[in-house]
């Protein structure tokens, strides 16, 4: 038992974590003002899909709210509901617990002690999802591989900020499905770095009360290396991989996803991108469905053969404690992106999200010196150097 | 050197961080879509002028954009301009100049062994700061105590949303003073407590270009504690001091500037305060200034004997791997609530404040660990339980 909170939060599972005292506020069916009409099958309308991080572009107009999840104690086959096997979505679904899968096994063989653990969640309106955590191993300090399936409805500000392009006015909320994977990889040694990826599919329903209006999906996602020091020949492995898998669907995919990726991972108050970047890329729709759903397998696939040669080379490093401080001090930066300016993250945090999943992808430790200046030259300066004005590593 | 900013940053100083590549674009002087009119002898409009905390209540309408601060060698005597001089913000800012003067003395006592650094700065358009850090010490971690006085002008939409009551449109933007101190005190053994304060005043000047539009100040402040482990005779202590405080001015103030405290250091997807609390109060203007002045100095007075008897009694206390980690959780709830919700730091990240000095408020080291829950009746669990559930301590 954790301590109570002092409203009656009523749900119907031991939380993993104390039930924040707004939780009640927040389920489907108490009206308050932040609420959207709810249907029975479907829940609230809900941008932040995947747990662990930036899952969608959109920003919403209006507030919104998420019904609380539930734990379970077994993973079941699939997170949707029966009537969808074989579409798009179905196969979206199995690619990414594949990968989530895939992805722990090789992590798993390189740590060698770590376990990851898990916890499987669903949410009563609909969907569920999977969070992996691996923390304090022999190499990783915190590893976190979470997939998610969200049902939702998001409300018809929401559905025109998101597709900009339709004018038309919707009169009732949209129902909408997301699924994603999402992932934060920290290692201990400071030689090692840090690794992001997260892929996403979304799609709206054809609103039922507005005959003509469109169904919509979309893709987006990326994978992005953030080192607190620079090995020339990691980033290259790391952004080649990248190009290569770009390379097999369109030659335009790398160069635009690249300069996506060093935009949005951008800390305006420092003027530093948190990393050196990768591809990062949002609402992609105007190419063909089962192309874009096999770009994105191919990218997950491709988070192993970039990340995992890089840690076997660099994991076992000697470093001293300055080094250990600098590495400290960039997961210090990956804290201020991350609860500043990241979408997923922030809007999981106003508006309910399951916060232990969410905030997986914080460092386990983390580091903020008054007034740090790396010596002009030294290896810290050139990381520095790198984040503030972004290199083309090809 | 620092590494070069890729936007030709022209700032006169040399930088003591490297400076952000939108800092051009937030000039005084260079057009863009945040502009205010601006004179030639005030600065724009800054709701963010402690430099290290919280500062103000409003919430501005308008984006807004300030000046790049200079540092200086030398502080000068004030930073008023020259006629101002026996008005009461002459005399606030001499007591937040002796305030932070003491505290510093008083902590340089503490800790014995670490001294504080200072960095004295200015804006052109007027205004400037004192920042004093103390970082890894003997007994504190991490120390920052800062003093600013900023001139600006504030968008007439501010103006409005800071005094409700006024309705009267008001044509241009308005010039305001504001000053204040603010501090965290970060210690290193896990069972002396993370202290904050701040106390500011805040004035517009009486609009030239609106006759009648009246001339506005106000008081806002407050002293809280966090601790990762509860002595109830250390809390007792701190909250007695704090009412002794208040009710030398007014027996309501205590009861109602200690709820105001449990709201405001609220992190919402926790549904925890970050610490016990203390007092808080913004926009205080119904009373006598004179009155108010005087309360502000006492509360300011008050923060050497709440804090140090504590420090003194448990800075050298043995601890446990375990205990020092619980701090270390305890410290990311305090990174979260700062970068996520404390409204000084996010506006003055968005607005580009002086990093360095905003940012000193975070502590050296933190940590988040996915899913701790501390056992039921354990100590931890009992300060969770005392952030949850907001106690009455006297």
């Amino acid at each position: 038992m954790l301590p109570t909170v002092s409203a009656s939060a009523s749900s119907s599972f031991a939380p993993l974590i104390p039930s924040p005292s707004h939780t009640p506020s927040l389920l489907v069916g108490k009206g308050n003002s932040l609420s959207f009409p709810s249907s029975s099958k479907i829940s609230r309308w809900q941008p932040h899909f995947s747990p662990l991080r930036s899952p969608l572009s959109m920003r919403p107009a209006a507030a919104v709210s998420i019904e609380k999840e539930t734990m379970e104690a077994e993973r079941p086959d699939t997170f949707l509901r029966e009537s969808e096997t074989g579409e798009v979505r179905a196969r979206f679904e199995k690619m990414i617990r594949d990968a989530q899968d895939s992805v722990c096994q090789a992590l798993e063989a390189v740590d060698k002690v770590g376990k990851f653990k898990e916890d499987v969640w669903s949410r009563p309106g609909g969907g569920g999802g999977i969070s992996r955590v691996l923390q304090d191993g022999a190499v990783f300090e915190k590893a976190g591989v979470n997939v998610s399936v969200v049902y939702g409805v998001m409300p018809p500000e929401a559905y025109r900020a998101a597709r900009s392009a339709s004018t038309d006015q919707k009169p009732g909320p949209i129902p909408f499905f997301a699924a994603g994977i999402s992932s934060v990889l920290h290692p201990k040694n400071p030689f090692a770095p840090t690794l992001h990826f997260n892929y996403r599919y979304f799609e709206t329903d054809a609103p039922k009360d507005t005959p003509g209006a469109p169904r919509q999906w979309w893709f987006g996602g990326g994978t992005d290396l953030t080192p607190a020091y620079i090995f020339e020949d990691d980033v290259k492995h790391f952004h080649s991989t990248q190009k290569k898998a770009c390379d097999k669907f369109d030659p335009t995919f790398y160069p635009r996803f690249k300069q996506w990726c060093d935009d949005y991972f951008y800390i305006k108050h420092r003027g530093e991108r948190r990393g050196l970047g990768g591809i990062f890329f949002d609402d992609l729709n105007d190419y063909d469905q089962e192309m874009l759903l096999a770009f994105a397998t191919e990218c997950a696939n491709s988070v192993i053969p970039a990340y995992v040669p890089i840690v076997e080379r660099r994991k076992d490093m000697p470093f001293t404690e300055q080094q250990k401080a600098w590495q400290q001090l960039r997961r210090g930066r990956y804290v201020e992106f991350n609860l500043v300016y990241d979408r997923g993250t922030t809007f999981g945090l106003k508006t309910g999200g399951r916060i232990e999943s969410i905030l997986v992808s914080l460092p386990l430790s983390a580091r903020w010196e008054y007034d740090h200046k790396p010596e002009e030259g030294s290896e810290e300066w050139k990381l520095l150097d790198a984040c503030i004005n972004p290199k083309e590593w090809l």
